[in-house]
């Protein structure tokens, strides 16, 4: 042990002087992994990889065990001294009681917890903490299909909004190295109070999930014959009602009240669609023309166009990157080398491809490949690959 | 003009002499194709292929010569004879009317329609058709983005159901010749009853689309704030509320009663979610662990699990193929050349991709490209792709 005036800098590392890598100074004293499971590990993980000193905790020994053997920091001891933060990666429920705990027990000076909602664990820190300004909730807004150490990856959070959310009383310090922790990851930070976190992921996350489990709720009973009719809408409409249900019922329960809140508004605008089209049904049976006769159609309408307007307030396609894209659908057999011949020939046209989709067709061997690429450049890759051979479609 | 004693084949051509493809006997008569927009434009160009004399009708004189110039087919002219059936692809809404009117006139001597609903036209031509036996309803499984005959494509539905329903009254010949059509376009024909028809696509189309609407226009009033927060969950279930909603609008009222039926089902089930998560949320605010204490959250577990049911139900991923997926996520830089390289390298390992998938990163220049490949080839796709210097996740 050298010893250092400063301490922000470990004592036995100079990193100014050496060259080596420690990670942000807010940091130097150490971070505590507590939970070793998806977020937790792959948060350890990236800290680890920027030389900064991880201390893992996880009460299963097995989970410990797997992200110690991934590399992912030590094992905390009895002996360490107060970490710089602790990072708190456990069930969003046990989340703000784990933060209380350690922030009791001086086994780190400032605290977070990377739990999906928000108010909850504020609350219960608030509740039992003695010191709650030493606690900032987060929330890396970053995810896997699989669960666990071993899906763990440093890089999970790259490029992926990390959310965070002082409230008056909230130490300077503790957001300063939650703060370091989420730039160290790779993300991009975003302030916010708790409860519009909390109203936010109920909108775009916790209620769509609902959603989507109905819609696919709805096919468990239905002949075959008429599932066998489902096309790319409805498997797009239901794709994330797919994942753990108990992981996806805790995070309902923990955000209910702002759950309810967003879906109380949907089964309103839901209710609003029946009525519009129990008065045109009305009109049906009579053998006349049944459409835009009415006010009820004009709600129906209205209700269709707003699905329009807020679609397009979505990131990502035709949204908030600001660019329209022209569609290009290639038809491509089901066989290794044609999503590879695609590619290669697009490349050679020069079109950047922004996104892509494949559409299978069920029964059959063929499939159509759909590619996004920047608006006016859709008839050129159009060109191109049909001067390959292909059947494209513009 | 030669003459013919055989009354299926066409005066002045005798295929199985000249080995010409004049299409399918049923059809020899000739096809009229009333509506040239992208359904009927894309029958008409496929049976034109096959060397079907097809006649085109539309009021729309802009569309029509659209249509021709395609090479769909020739005008219609008042010196025809009869088609051997007529093909209506006009508004759902006119749909059986129009058939009606076709079949008073003798322009065709049966006829189809290929609306997105069933039991409205159907009832229009009993109703208004002193034949109505000389018409079946029929539905091909496929359509676009964008409209109209400048959309069209002699392969749109291949490989695509094509649902015919056929009554008690109805004459065999409507079903042979509408068959020879579903047939030529190379679509996997699939008989049911009206009813049940408007029930699947109630089922599996249009409620879901209402459900994307309605979540999508809950985005409207959002703070930008909140949006920003949006992944790939919420982008998946809203992927087709941008579609047109003048045209869902119609649909939707022609369809209204299967559709109520579905979404009454679906209000019913959102009820009993807003009521477990009421129940949950009271024992929220008491900052005790707040999950899995009750009956309710037993209900709230069920509807989940049900969601994941019926999503294994659909064909495609996971689905009717009968067939597992593994996952392997490439780091790639959104840049030309990297998908074409991604897929090079995994034609070269040798690894069949299934589905793809490209997730943004909002505001970064790196998304994450995710591989469907059979189950087992996972961890061999991931080894190559890593070997060949690309950032890959199993």
């Amino acid at each position: 042990m050298t010893g250092s005036a400063n301490p922000h800098v470990t004592p036995n590392v100079t990193p100014r002087e050496t060259g080596a890598s420690t990670g942000p100074e807010e940091l130097s004293r150490g971070v505590l992994v507590v939970g070793a499971g998806l977020l937790g590990t792959s948060v350890a993980l990236a800290l680890t990889a920027t030389g900064v000193d991880v201390r893992l905790r996880d009460c299963d020994a097995d989970a410990l065990e797997t992200a110690l053997t991934m590399g992912a920091g030590r094992a905390e001891q009895d002996a360490d001294t107060p970490a710089a933060l602790a990072v708190v990666a456990v069930p969003p429920a046990q989340a703000g009681t784990a933060v209380t705990e350690i922030l009791r027990s001086g086994a780190a000076e400032y605290a977070t917890d990377v739990a999906s909602v928000k108010v909850l664990p504020a609350e219960q820190v608030r509740a039992g903490s003695t010191t709650p300004g030493r606690y900032v909730g987060s929330h890396p807004m970053a995810g896997r299909e699989v669960s666990g150490a071993r899906a763990a990856l440093p890089d999970l959070f790259e490029g992926r909004p990390w959310v965070m959310c002082p409230d008056a009383s909230t130490d300077q310090q503790a957001v300063v190295r939650t703060l370091a922790v989420a730039r160290t990851c790779g993300a991009a930070p975003v302030t916010m109070a708790a409860a519009s976190h909390d109203a936010a992921v109920a909108l775009v996350s916790h209620a769509p999930h609902v959603v989507s489990a109905l819609v696919a709720g709805l096919l468990v009973d239905a002949p075959a014959q008429q599932v066998r009719l489902a096309g790319p809408g409805v498997t797009d409409v239901t794709r994330v009602a797919a994942a753990d249900p108990s992981m996806w019922s805790e995070i309902l329960q923990v955000n209910a009240t702002a759950v309810r809140t967003v879906l109380t508004g949907l089964r309103d605008s839901l209710d609003d669609v029946l009525d519009s089209l129990s008065q045109v049904s009305g009109t049906q049976v009579s053998g006349q023309q049944p459409v835009r006769q009415n006010e009820q159609a004009a709600r129906l309408d209205a209700a269709l166009q707003r699905g329009v307007d807020g679609r397009f307030r979505l990131p990502g396609k035709h949204g908030l990157r600001g660019v329209d894209y022209d569609t290009v659908t290639i038809v491509v057999d089901d066989r290794p080398g044609q999503l590879a011949a695609v590619f290669a020939d697009t490349d050679r046209i020069g079109v950047n491809v922004e996104d892509v989709r494949i559409e299978h067709r069920p029964g059959q061997p063929v499939g159509a490949l759909q590619l996004d690429v920047l608006a006016g450049h859709g008839a050129t890759l159009q060109d191109g690959l049909q001067q390959q051979g292909w059947t494209v479609h513009g």
